[in-house]
């Protein structure tokens, strides 16, 4: 089997789901870390900030520093930065996304925004929404972290950050550019970040529409496992098939 | 000029905006009231009851009573009990949306419902948005009042029930059926609460999409007024023609 450089891991459904870490999953990223072989953790998830997805996965006794992590956020405010220094943003999101907007220096505004930032917000209001509409039809693009429709949670499948955009979306006719995976952005980014070419690169993952096709879309060969949002069944009659399924991160070891 | 024996008439745009009434508004309501001819207000809206929209219109001094006006609300609650008597439904709406659906007798509850419905909440929550979801993938049809994208008021364009919809339809992939103008369902219930053919009435409106679509499709003639959302020149290349177009009211009165 081809070695790989580094290799790039998605985090809900392939390290953890909810607060349960998914059994395998420290085993792999341990078995990777000794092998010396460098990973990022890439995950569309906005809300929290890279040392608190490091903290996070800590606790679950699977290895990553806040180096390590890179999200929608992040690659969301190197996006804007790279159209634009010093942009001023509407943002509705939470503290992650916030975070990662002021570190890249762009300034939160509530009018005149050159940019209306979306990515998931548990604390959603009609308001925010009103603003981001305005600021759409005053002229700011709109950008948005990520297009899942649906994220999954103990209660069951709840909105993702692509059914909030809609709002904005639909509302003000604005077509959003979506950042996270499966982007060409985000994986842009991550590559540039590793300082690698795609064919070095494993993509794992266990969401089909996006850690998959992100990688498919962006050249680098794919593990998809069967412990998250798509099943085997589901994409019997894909054209596009990653390059490994695998039933869960042990399988990967024991190969 | 053809004699109606009804008039549908608009509300936002048509008879106020905002907190202002349009000019010509009330005399137009005058007139027809003094030929005796009858009249229903036709309204997207669905967060207020009949009453509260009557009490509004009096306010303006424009002649209504709480039976002339027909909102989105009452319309849904009525095609509901045309599916399904005592129907369990998880709402997000406004009062007027709570009101209607407890008139006729349906239930509202949080898990379980057959039927999502959805209208117009200035306190929309990710936890409303949520349930409806949860419900909808747990079987509940998707129902909403209207498809508006955005309404118009004293700030700009704000997001619209079709645009909150979109949260539940985008997550869950539910189509929604919508009832509101421009749909037949609400059409057609105005008329069978008129009791007359549709080649007698007039659908009096100032939105294109909505209101002068709705009385073509339904096979009303049709009064456009440019006071609210649609201008002519919006219209110019459209197919299908409203029957009579006029700057305002003062207009048809001067006929």
């Amino acid at each position: 089997m081809k070695q790989y450089k580094a290799y790039f891991i998605d985090l809900d459904g392939t390290m953890y789901r909810g607060k349960d870490p998914i059994p395998g999953a420290a085993e792999f990223v341990k078995f990777v870390q000794g092998q010396s072989i460098p990973f990022i953790y890439l995950t569309n998830n906005s809300s929290a900030k890279p040392e608190q997805v490091a903290k996070k996965l800590n606790d679950m006794g699977i290895p990553a520093t806040g180096d390590q992590v890179f999200t929608s956020s992040l690659a969301t405010a190197k996006y804007v930065s790279s159209i634009k220094t010093q942009a001023k943003v509407y943002v509705i999101g939470e503290e992650g996304l916030y975070d990662a907007l002021e570190k890249e220096g762009h300034e939160a505004v509530d009018h005149g925004a050159d940019y209306v930032i979306i990515g998931i917000d548990r604390n959603i209001s009609y308001e925010k929404l009103a603003k981001a509409c305005l600021n759409v039809r005053n002229g700011a693009k709109l950008i948005s972290t990520n297009k899942d429709a649906a994220i999954p949670t103990d209660r069951g499948m709840l909105p993702g950050n692509g059914a909030l955009t809609s709002v904005v979306a639909v509302s003000t006719g604005a077509k959003p550019i979506f950042v996270g995976k499966p982007e060409a952005i985000a994986m842009e980014q991550a590559l540039d970040k590793a300082g690698l070419e795609k064919k070095d690169v494993l993509m794992v993952g266990d969401n089909y529409e996006t850690d998959i096709l992100a990688g498919i879309n962006a050249g680098l060969d794919t593990l998809m496992v069967e412990t998250g949002v798509t099943s085997f069944k589901d994409i019997q009659y894909s054209v596009k098939q990653p390059t490994y399924k695998m039933k869960d991160l042990y399988e990967w070891l024991k190969r």
